[in-house]
């Protein structure tokens, strides 16, 4: 069975390039990788601060966040 | 041809989580994954900064780096 992948993003160029760099280099094989753009899906936030998600662009992976460099915080995704 | 890429790291916890998770999902079959440590290598380090490597742990993708979570700073790791 693969592992869950989430990666969250904003669209803004941090996670852009950490979206083309990183989450798309993981080993399809062995993961399955989702993409969730936290601006367009606020429903999704509350989950990705329960992984431990504090600033996008962050990869979820097995439950634990690695936050890949600094594009915004969580609060500014929150209307 | 695979892509270079070079995990940065000094053994610490946030380090070794990062590089389990991280640079092992990696596509083996896109990627060419090498891992240093920064702590033993410290003639690694100036190329490390050379790429844009702030603090590890650090993943170097085709010349990109990419910050994974806060593990040390560079600073720490010059002698």
């Amino acid at each position: 069975m693969k592992t869950a992948a989430i990666f969250y993003h904003a669209g803004c160029p941090v996670c852009v390039e950490a979206e083309n760099q990183v989450a798309d280099a993981l080993d399809p094989a062995r993961y399955d990788v989702e993409h969730v753009h936290l601006g367009e899906q606020s429903g999704r936030i509350a989950a990705a601060e329960a992984a431990g998600v504090k600033s996008v662009p962050a990869l979820v992976i097995g439950g634990t966040a690695f936050h890949i460099n600094f594009g915004a915080p969580m609060s500014a995704l929150k209307g």
